[in-house]
């Protein structure tokens, strides 16, 4: 096959063949499995996984740990299983940029062997498998951003996490997928081909963190290490189904990661978990900061987590039905709705939030991304002799303008912290506890549609902690008729192209099983305050239905499906599993 | 006169008549007066100020606060007492640029019936009279950098500092000189003319808090505003003989300043105290914090001032004898060197720091001032007709090099965080409590021979929190003989004219009354331990002769003198101020 290839193609099918070459011949799955078995259905239908490796593989993150900290599960045995699971979801979404499978399993033998020789665990995260974005400096791996240019790039030393997370007892077992120079809400790249969405590969798994999102959905990995520097952590949880954590910056530890404009600090980005419960989110957390980090990457503030957190019983949620740039679709629409319902229900108060100020936060956001005017981007692709793929493409033809002069960028400094101000005093009047609202104006999108990302960017020029968790699913009674935009003109020329592609009563279908969720905000450094809330309102959403235990564990069928939003007519709250096992194939 | 004057001069000269109208007749002093005693002295010998008068501005802010507190004493007649002692600093150094005597007066007076009415005082800082830098926005005065340009600016609304103080019960007394730009370590401008040092008028006060430093020296207030972002803070804090913290940027409230290059974040600027003791700087950070300023100002963090620090009984200190740049005139190396006798005596262990990273970092502190080549301050100068005052002339023609593109000062960012990183390192690996150093090479320089800064600005560079605070005056036996420089052909250019302004038996001489000051450092945000080790020190320092009473507290004939440092041969410790009473003219 190499031998017809020219120029990045052969580098891209090099990483292809390598791929393959470390996934054992006993995890490949057929051609029959794949073309004809949704890839959220394969963990189950392939056989490759033992009962009990699918159920440790579907447990969160502090259950897996309890077991290992016990000695009751062996840190070989879960790694392995983990590893069988990440080999599926890499053959069924293309999710996965570096196979560490022998690594890890040598990493989880020698915890195995801690652990019998000491009498104890190694570390808080004893023999906890855990993903990892490309990107994000490991010692011995590749950290390419998906570029060409750097596609031979080998990293000498870990990322401050990854060494934080190592230090406690973590396995890594996989580096996980990024689009082209990680600038994209998708996750395509012609170093690793387009990474799909497990629910329907007809759609995005969106970005840029879009290989840890497919990954844990399918269960591949139970916590994975994303970056958002406009949503990059939350499009992905969102589009894939599973809970998200973008921190303030300075919060978490950031330092040693590869990636274009080093330096640039007008808009930053923070590390953050991704994982199947809030509580796994901040597991993470709370592991992140445990060994002072502060004292090694001098940005980061010396704020220790804290595990206890008092919330008022009656909650002020501010609700932002729009951003007055582009409307939701009609199934965020919903979503929102039956949450403010569900809320109200328990009896919390919730405020339409006003967003006057959304537009020119976007704007800001926007602006800052490219005060070179894309210059670093453009010299890179060159430089790796590859075209930008097709949503680069676009985002340099329209987003990145003239570079600015220094002068402009103070003013574009001065800009923003004017509107965090009015955004602050904004907030003191009202006096909420967190805001609700979309993740996207869509759901995941159908490939190379994704064009607007004001939801989450907002929150990253304010340098709002928010969370991500998922409230059901793409329903065919999810029409315009029934969820009808604020205005019928378009907000903008977004917002009209937006519009277009959810057409009233068709447009479920085209997004057909595609998660649906809600992003939840909190003010500046409140991590813990916000995940402790984000608990408290899925467990308000859940509990009509929730079964019996503990009221924040949410349990079914199927941990690895979304919650299901509670409403009038629903015949149930989970989705269950089996809607996979019957579904034909939806193979791209 | 006005009738001679054109341009620049007519604003000048309006400018003194109205400080001068305000200052009540018999405030004012005779020429007599003020051309044969010396400033520090004046207070005392002008009669204008009763005992009691005289004592209340020569406590310590905590101590007036208690009286005023329980109603000993009213907040008129202290507020009255300090007004009093401001006008004569006025008069003897040209420290103040706005006088608020009435409106000062005014708000005494409500709060005093405030307490009448409510039996409580109106909070915290009830009744205690602060200064303020000129440049921080109050609701009605002018904020004009010292810029003609800016001359007839006033601002609508107070910057957050000044609200908070002002809601816990400050009252705001004067306004303080700051120089043309405010980007000096000396305080000239055309607008307020020269600030000279009450110690020695025919040396500078310092700056850019350079007003601040000459008036709270002679007792005019207890307590001042400053601000810094190369040693703007702690350079008129040891050149005038009293206390200054420069805290790490968003730990105190900072939005509300005037200033040029708004929205420029390479290297930011803080807010802090200047007091005659470190229990001072805590009130006043204590103060600042207490109602939550975090909701009002975004960029601050959320980190209550810390009322409890524990710290080790026997401290590790590192000392800077010199950074590698610039070598210290010998009373700066003297006061280290009995410092670390000092500190060796009581037990602490003292250990040589390394400075090899010293000169990148003042390398990257200059490129940050200038990232547009000084095109705002050229622009601004000439908008107001006027010209640089020397030392920004100098300033301009040596540090502002040619404007930088937005790829440069990204390149100068990740820099400084890889610089910030080694400094980390460094101090991991020995394991230190603080660094004692110098504050400048110099102590008070002659008027415009001012040229480096470098002991100050690295720390603004490395975002630490660093605490000034006297230790002793220049003395006839402080020559080059006795501290030598520890190499003898000098370090850099600038090291060689430094060493050429000190002459070996004369130097002394040139520099005579100027106070000596130690700073002493901490690791980011770690404001209440760099405070709580300083405390540490000073009473390590005054230990061996130290009156009965509180070890913390430093008390003498007169507590506005600097503390002396206890080395053999040295009658007394403290100065007493009849040395001024029986001093001769040094008026400029």
């Amino acid at each position: 096959m190499a031998a017809e290839l020219q120029g990045w193609h052969v580098v891209a099918a090099r990483h292809q063949e390598t791929i393959e070459s470390k996934i054992p011949q006993a995890w490949q799955l057929s051609e029959n499995l794949l073309n004809n078995v949704a890839p959220m259905a394969l963990p189950r239908q392939s056989g490759i996984l033992s009962d009990w490796e699918l159920s440790i593989t579907e447990s969160k993150a502090v259950d897996i740990l309890a077991e290992l900290r016990h000695g009751r599960v062996k840190a070989v045995d879960v790694t392995r299983a983990f590893c069988k699971r990440a080999a599926i979801a890499q053959q069924a979404t293309n999710c996965v940029a570096e196979i560490l499978f022998e690594e890890a399993l040598d990493r989880a033998a020698e915890l195995d062997k801690y652990m019998e020789t000491h009498g104890r665990p190694k570390g808080p995260l004893h023999g906890l498998p855990i993903s990892v974005k490309e990107h994000i400096h490991m010692q011995g791996t590749k950290a390419t951003c998906a570029l060409m240019a750097w596609a031979d790039h080998t990293s000498s030393k870990d990322a401050l996490i990854v060494r934080v997370l190592r230090e406690q007892g973590a396995v890594f077992h996989v580096k996980t997928t990024n689009p082209q120079t990680l600038m994209a809400i998708e996750t395509d790249s012609n170093l690793f081909g387009r990474t799909v969405n497990p629910h329907n590969p007809s759609l995005t798994c969106g970005g840029s963190s879009g290989g840890e999102g497919a990954l844990i959905a399918m269960g591949g990995s139970v916590i994975g290490i994303g970056t958002d520097i406009g949503g990059s952590i939350r499009v992905p949880s969102a589009f894939c189904g599973i809970h998200g954590l973008k921190p303030s910056v300075a919060r978490l530890p950031h330092s040693g990661l590869s990636g274009l404009q080093d330096g640039m600090q007008n808009i930053v980005g923070a590390v953050g978990p991704m994982a199947r419960c809030a509580e796994d989110l901040d597991l993470f957390c709370s592991a992140a900061l445990a060994n002072r980090p502060w004292d090694h990457e001098p940005s980061l503030i010396e704020l220790p987590w804290k595990t206890s957190i008092e919330i008022p019983p009656r909650l002020t949620i501010g609700v932002i039905w729009n951003d007055g740039v582009v409307h939701p679709h009609p199934p965020v629409s919903r979503a929102l709705k039956n949450t403010v319902a569900a809320l109200r229900g328990q009896g919390h108060r919730v405020v339409d939030w006003n967003t006057d100020l959304h537009r020119q936060l976007v704007d800001a956001a926007n602006e800052a991304y490219f005060l070179d005017g894309g210059k670093e981007y453009r010299d890179i692709l060159a430089e790796g002799l590859e075209p930008p793929v097709p949503i680069i493409e676009w985002l340099l033809e329209t987003n990145a303008g003239r570079p600015h002069t220094v002068e402009e960028t103070w003013k574009l400094n001065a800009k923003i912290e004017r509107l965090r101000t009015l955004y602050a005093e904004q907030w003191n009047d009202i006096k909420i506890d967190a805001i609700i609202c979309p993740v996207s104006a869509s759901v995941a999108s159908v490939h190379n549609e994704s064009r607007y990302w004001g939801y989450t960017s907002i929150w990253n020029v304010l340098d709002f902690p928010a969370v991500v968790m998922p409230v059901g699913k793409v329903e065919e009674s999810d029409t315009w008729d029934e969820f009808p935009p604020a205005s019928l003109t378009p907000l903008t020329s977004a917002d009209d192209s937006y519009r277009q592609l959810f057409e009233n009563r068709q447009g479920a279908s085209r997004y057909q099983h595609a998660p649906v969720a809600i992003q939840i905000v909190g003010r500046r450094l409140q991590e813990e305050r916000i995940l402790r809330i984000a608990r408290s309102i899925e467990r308000c959403i859940s509990e009509p239905c929730a079964p019996s235990g503990s009221p924040l564990e949410v349990k079914g069928a199927n941990d690895l499906e979304p919650a299901s939003i509670q409403f009038a007519g629903s015949p149930s709250f989970w989705n269950s599993v089996a809607e996979f096992e019957d579904s034909v194939s939806v193979a791209a």
